[in-house]
């Protein structure tokens, strides 16, 4: 039998009604002859209610308790969904991760899986069991405890069981139609991709476009598995979504895919600082034990011997990064004149594995923000993505304008 | 180490700040050196909630799948009290049934422990650990699934740790302050027992007195293990609640040790039996088939090779009995005149190992309930109980007008 992954978010399950929709999805699937294994996530607003919890306990809590307790919100819509699909006449069971068992490391709320043994689902399979319905964003370390994968884990779990099992696809149910040109809600021009190649989704999910969450796409690429987004608010016809899928499967496409933006960036600048071999790690490496997501880093030198060095990071992080700044500068690790904090930016991205082809995609994106009267404040670019910095006022209008200007509204 | 047993029940821990509070007591314990097993049971009104869900999926649930949704309440739990435990510098963590593990049979729903290794705990014990935070009411099948031991099942998961490790106490922490010789809502006068035998706890427990689930005291009889009952929500000395423990233990008592009752009682009687070998078999088996918790049994003999049949149920079970003996007449398998229903009865029984010793204990409680001017429907006696059927109407004057002539407001 062909298997298919099939992943239902928390807004997807988040009551007893909506469950029983996605079995009804499920029970689809199974009748056009598929060994399904679904993946759940917590009922939405339960794993926010275990988290609350266990930060009320503690500052510092123990990340194993803390697994222990916040995985338990997905056994419940497991279990769940295995009664109303037995109650469809459809063999189902449901399986905690510990009973795959999906093998991770031991770094507990961060884990990262390690194997996916087959034998024991394959065997319910063999046995006549129609669906798996397992318990996502969990499982076990080598000591026997139990483990998460981090926020949206769940979205990992069913693509690194796709792999693991050969899935024809693993479809993302979830509250949105598929993935859009950019955001509906700015740009009431934006369309749906039928598809859109690894590459492209990765660089829009790391963008905000939060549809998959980033290490998904990541383990789907590695792997091959062809991921799906797709509604379990609307009747799905078999090519509903966006395809998530290899490059090759995309025959045309526009130079950009679509526009990314990242409201709540800040701009932070370190001016004149000593410049020597190993300066960069000497400033990066402490923001990032301080748990700064440094995200653009530019360098400008300045004069003889020194350098100005700015980086983009989330607004709610400057303070963080002030203070990491501060104690290298006392410890004498880094010296710099002044730190600068830009509050008030946003990202605006383009993305689009066209770009490799095709030139001009920088000079155009230039252009459009100039003609707005856009100043743009930081530029990087990558082999498929252009990302500048731009005052957040600024944001929708450049957003907007790049919309039109690559014409996303058209099938390219 | 010494090793004590700790049971919190769903009202113990039903906040953050109960959690708290009941960790603070654990807290003491290990100030005097104790290892301490932590039992918990999930934060009140989440079993219920979870139940709800699963009833409302199907009427005939996979108990496998229940036992895999309702046990998640108890891992809750379990990890909030290690987190404030570790935050007062205890050092603790948590064990779902699986990590134990906690062995039992596969009768899902209603298992039977099997065995507790004690290995895996009694490492983290050497290694420094103070205190193992067990998710009670729940274990793991042969089958390598979640089995749950019914509801109540946390008091029993408490003894069963108790006699694995030899434990020099099981206390069990509730909303009550311990057993009391009648129900103080019924009667002010009602005193705490600060020691009760094992026996006569159990026909309490039966009867009504909620205070331990009857399933618990049964094994901690036969493990001999000493249960303290006391209350979660006042500060406790180390003679505080009830003491359930061997009859040897208590060296003065009363002849009577409580008065219990069940207020919701039916009485059913079929009428002029066909009487042969075997036919309280062919009664009362079809009665349990159909989940009728028959209680008392009385046979009278009315004609020559008849018999009148009166067994006491739960009003809520009157219609399921009377489906039972309607089909098993239909079947040929009885035959019977009529089968009358008093649905408006209840239950009051005297309760005591002193009986045992003493003659006259039925004789001075018929006189009393005579001289109050109450009826008795039914009357039955173990070596250490009495018990008789009366008018609904008249259960709390029996009740009183017992705890008065036995004088169990004073002190034995």
């Amino acid at each position: 039998m062909p298997t298919l992954v099939m992943k239902f978010g928390g807004t997807s399950v988040a009551t007893l009604d909506r469950i029983r929709r996605a079995a009804k999805r499920v029970g689809v699937e199974v009748a056009k002859g598929y060994d399904v294994i679904v993946i759940v996530s917590a009922m939405s607003g339960k794993t926010n209610e275990l988290v609350g919890w266990v930060e009320e306990t503690s500052p510092l809590f123990d990340a194993r308790e803390y697994d222990a307790v916040v995985s338990s919100g997905e056994n419940v819509t497991a279990g769940l969904m295995a009664l109303i699909l037995q109650e469809m006449d459809v063999p189902a069971r449901s399986w905690q991760g510990w009973q795959v068992p999906l093998k991770t490391n031991s770094v507990h709320s961060a884990a990262r899986i390690e194997e996916i043994p087959t034998d024991n689902i394959n065997a319910k399979f063999a046995e006549g069991m129609k669906v798996a319905v397992v318990a996502g964003f969990q499982g076990v370390s080598p000591e026997g405890r139990i483990t998460t994968l981090g926020r949206g884990g769940s979205d990992t779990t069913a693509v690194a069981f796709a792999a693991a099992f050969d899935a024809e696809r693993c479809d993302i149910y979830t509250d949105v139609d598929g993935v859009y040109t950019t955001d509906p809600r700015i740009e009431d021009k934006a369309r749906k991709l039928d598809k859109i190649a690894f590459e492209e989704m990765l660089e829009l999910a790391s963008l905000g476009a939060k549809v998959l969450q980033t290490r998904s796409v990541e383990l789907a690429m590695r792997f091959g598995v062809r991921l799906r987004v797709l509604s379990s608010f609307e009747e799905q016809s078999d090519d509903a979504g966006t395809l998530v899928c290899p490059e090759e499967e995309i025959m045309e496409s526009n130079v950009v895919a679509g526009v990314a933006y990242q409201r709540d960036e800040a701009k932070m600048t370190l001016i004149s600082v000593a410049d020597r071999p190993g300066i960069a790690a000497a400033i990066f490496v402490p923001l990032s034990d301080a748990g700064v997501n440094v995200d653009m880093i530019v360098q400008n030198i300045s004069e003889e011997g020194r350098t100005d060095m700015t980086f983009s990071c989330p607004v709610d992080q400057v303070a963080r990064a002030e203070k990491a700044m501060a104690e290298a500068k006392a410890s004498g690790e880094i010296n710099f004149h002044d730190l600068l904090a830009d509050t008030d930016v946003a990202k605006v991205s383009v993305v689009g594995i066209g770009m490799r082809s095709h030139t001009g995609v920088a000079a155009k994106m230039f252009e459009v923000l100039s003609n707005e009267g856009i100043n743009i404040k930081v530029i990087t670019t990558s082999e498929i993505k252009i990302s500048v910095l731009v005052d957040r006022k600024y944001m929708e209008l450049a957003v907007q304008a790049l919309h039109d200007a690559f014409e996303l509204d058209k099938v390219g």
